[in-house]
């Protein structure tokens, strides 16, 4: 049985010497640890990889990190809420988010035009532009065809990008399909409807691309959830890989607490009832804020990969 | 000022009594009586109301509370997520619920077929069921048109329904749309998809049923909203207020803190920040379980809105 | 096995029988309605029951409510922190304290002279008024004797006090020892410090008030807990209880949860591991503020107790 | 006004590095980046350190950490509680924690004789070694004096300790006092109970303590505080440096929110009400896990005060 250690700052300590020696502090500390080493074993174990995100991660700057994963074939499906996917192209078209302060005084932002997030503010001109380059791209498509499933339709998107930190480019150039069950809930599906008030015959169907997502995996496949978050980007991976027999490995870290039966909060216990997870090896829960855990236990598995030649080049 | 009392226990006390109390001890047992006041504000100025709420509050005993909310003429537009309509359509059709525990073993569980949601159980032969209903529904719904915004579709299920403790029944009686902006995301999308799969031009129409949504109510109208748990079901009702000139009123009643920049913990200054908000008389925000505080707010209402003969017949 | 029901308001709706419907709704409504049968069971078993609470708790309205619980009988032993102490000193005298908000200006206040907890306020008059009237009861205790343990100290100010509402007063009435192991933790620290430096022979005994809550029960008494919060109180609380063998019930009300360790979010799970407790029937951990469901779950005990005539006159 | 940057991970990047980073990455990263700024800035300024902790932190490994903190000279006065004092002395003479899991069997612990805090493991085996030596303990101090100020007493005992890795030690041969304001609240308790029952004449002088602390710094000098977890070791700090005329910054890490009033959740909005606050850049409130957020603020704080000379050698 592993013993606690008295951890020590050594001068210059690397991210992921932390994350190993955080496996012998205790609480939070070696979930944490333990997270770092499922990502690694989903990896050695070929499962397809389902990454999920809610859109505040996207406002933060995990974006160019999630562009990253995508780039070096760490995550093989996505699924995201329809804010981050706005975030995303606003960001690739040059638009700056900036830091503000969880405690500002929202009225006086208001007169300024800034929407929080948070502690993170963004302009309405940034929503301004994004209308104009939306209104543009959505024209574009209708040419192509009439009818499309969500994902398709921001794979397309996705190729008129040009930005390494984009997840929506990165995901299009490395054939990493992007689902986005609810894909009107935002200022998009505010362009979408005004567009398909003047082409009654653009259809976006939600419904193929149900069957997009489930064939995106197979019962033979083994499957993995890193879930960042609740909401219904979790729920979706969650729903797809049960369909495909239950995943194999399951990682969820979530500041949200399961005593209130929420989806957020819903605990990797669940996936062994599914019954296929098979020991506790192959699950992990940390609860915390995903920016300061996710670049922490990512980090950790991308050093031990890439020092095994497992990361995409 | 008001001052701090002490409470002390009366034999036979009743519910809005207490809640009453509640307001002069402290902490959340303010915020929920402020909330109940402000249900009863948002009544008496004739506010259009949006009630949303996540599905697991469907798997527990509110959703009678729910449908009967709808019939009493205190919810005019609601806005839920998929698994709380297979739940509300299961339980009309006679399935039963039944009550665990938070630290079951989830293994044996599985073995049972069962599936647990918090401290709730539902069984498999209760989706199975279901899913023979649901294929009947879309054969009916199918021979009456080809293409289905959501809420119109939703509708359509509530009038084949027949209980006074149906959410979809209830809404579908006295008018109320019901939007579910990630239908796809459950059993529910499985069903379609294996139904468009038979019948190509079947298609669930998301983005005219945005449009549905953002005409339900108008900029002249006052809009509250009531968000129960945090996910799309609350951003979508906020995102159609906003586009319609913002809230007038909003309660957010939920578990989660909005440290980490989450939707499902954002406050109601964030309403402040639309400037339709005039003052903290038209917010507030309680934190704690929807299925303990929700009933305790609702019914302090529900008696104060009935003495004055403000609740539908 | 239960089984969920809906719940539907009725006009005039008492608050035990909203409790006794939360045992049939879900999540932490359920865990509520436990506790309340809990309590019956601790009460009709002849427990002597530890109740605990912070001192936020006795700066809000739940002051009277504690001293109508002993005056009941439903608390036999209290431990607390020295917060409280002073606030129910101060409120006996007269004190008024006032609802705020929590999102106050704390510069304001500061200059106002108001101290802010959470939402509630208190003036800085109502401290200094404290101190006038603590330095009189030390002079008079010390005529009594040097070396005070703080049960005793605390008993013979509650027998100086004249408050029906009063924690300290109804405690030395009905002969209930209030134990606080950090006496020195507050304003009534400094002034202890402040008497000593005048009067260097008294001594408070905190070792000595150890034996004193020890010896407060024994192995063959059967001993409950009720924890309000976290802190010291419920720590002492359960370490009195383990050294006499282990409470063989507990009720845990908190809003802390179990991962990060800390004492404030550990579960009653670990009163099973103290080997006394022998089922599920004699623990139950709601989440929660406790301004809100505590009282919730006593009246629903008090008015089943008071049924079967099981409450003190 | 600071920009969200995409965060890109670099092969072999540094702790201090990604804490760098965090900086513009969002929610609680940019807290934790300001809380490592704000140590630095407490040394810059050379302020008087209070550094407070729950036991919990020495059961896990960061017990090794505070000791490391002690001797680097960023640590001027420690409050504690006695959980982790007593920890500290077992772990002082070999005594080894082990690392379970949240949801292990208690019934089972119970019966190996094993005391579960979250997920580490304490052997009764190892209370039992403690008790040995706290016994020995006790007779040799009462040899030297009767009546003992709680922080004088922890002082001998840590000159009699020999480790490196030991609070007590450390801040023995440091000269940093440990407060702890309920010194009873433990087995340490049980201990010093039995023994006075022996020696009546044997005190612990809680009360002549508090001036201890209270001198411990003046308003003349800076004051900082980081406070880690809540409960009395943080209150006891806050209290010292209030009767000081107020901290001049105040760094808070806890998993609890302020939403219901406690003290483990009081913002440093709070220190701004004392008046001694200046601005938002003496002020930080981390959320989340201290087993994991504060290892890596302190060790970007380390490595710039380092580069600067400024640690202790």
């Amino acid at each position: 049985m592993a013993i606690v250690k008295d951890f020590i700052w050594e001068k210059g300590i690397k991210v992921h010497e932390l994350v190993s020696a955080y496996g012998n502090i205790g609480f939070q500390s070696i979930e944490l640890s333990k997270a770092a080493d499922l990502i690694v074993k989903m990896k050695k174990n070929s499962a397809k990889i389902f990454l999920t995100f809610t859109s505040n991660m996207v406002t933060s700057g995990l974006r160019g990190f999630f562009a990253q994963i995508i780039r070096l074939g760490m995550a093989d499906v996505i699924v995201t809420t329809v804010g981050g996917i706005e975030e995303d192209i606003m960001k690739a078209h040059g638009e700056k988010f900036t830091i503000g302060r969880f405690e500002s005084d929202d009225v006086e932002l208001h007169e300024q035009g800034i929407n929080r997030v948070g502690n993170l503010f963004i302009k309405n001109e940034s929503y301004m532009n994004f209308e104009d380059k939306i209104i543009k791209i959505l024209n574009e498509l209708y040419q192509k065809k009439k009818r499309w499933p969500v994902s398709e339709l921001l794979k397309e998107i996705g190729l008129m990008l040009d930005d390494e930190n984009s997840i929506l480019c990165q995901a299009a150039k490395y054939n990493v399909p992007i689902f986005c069950p609810a894909i009107t809930d935002g200022s998009f599906g505010f362009h979408l409807y005004l567009f398909q008030q003047k082409h009654p015959d653009f259809i976006v169907d939600v419904v193929k691309d149900f069957g997009n997502i489930l064939l995106s995996t197979s019962h033979d496949e083994k499957k993995a959830i890193i879930a960042l978050g609740g909401s219904i980007s979790k729920h979706h991976a969650i729903l797809c890989t049960l369909l495909n027999g239950g995943a194999d490995y399951a990682l969820y870290m979530t500041t949200a607490h399961k005593t209130s039966g929420s989806m957020s909060g819903a605990t990797t216990n669940e996936a062994k009832s599914w019954g296929k997870v098979k020991d506790d090896s192959d699950i992990a829960t940390v609860i915390g804020d995903v920016t300061v855990m996710f670049p922490l236990a990512m980090i950790k598995a991308f050093e031990e990969l890439d020092s095994e030649g497992l990361l995409k080049k």
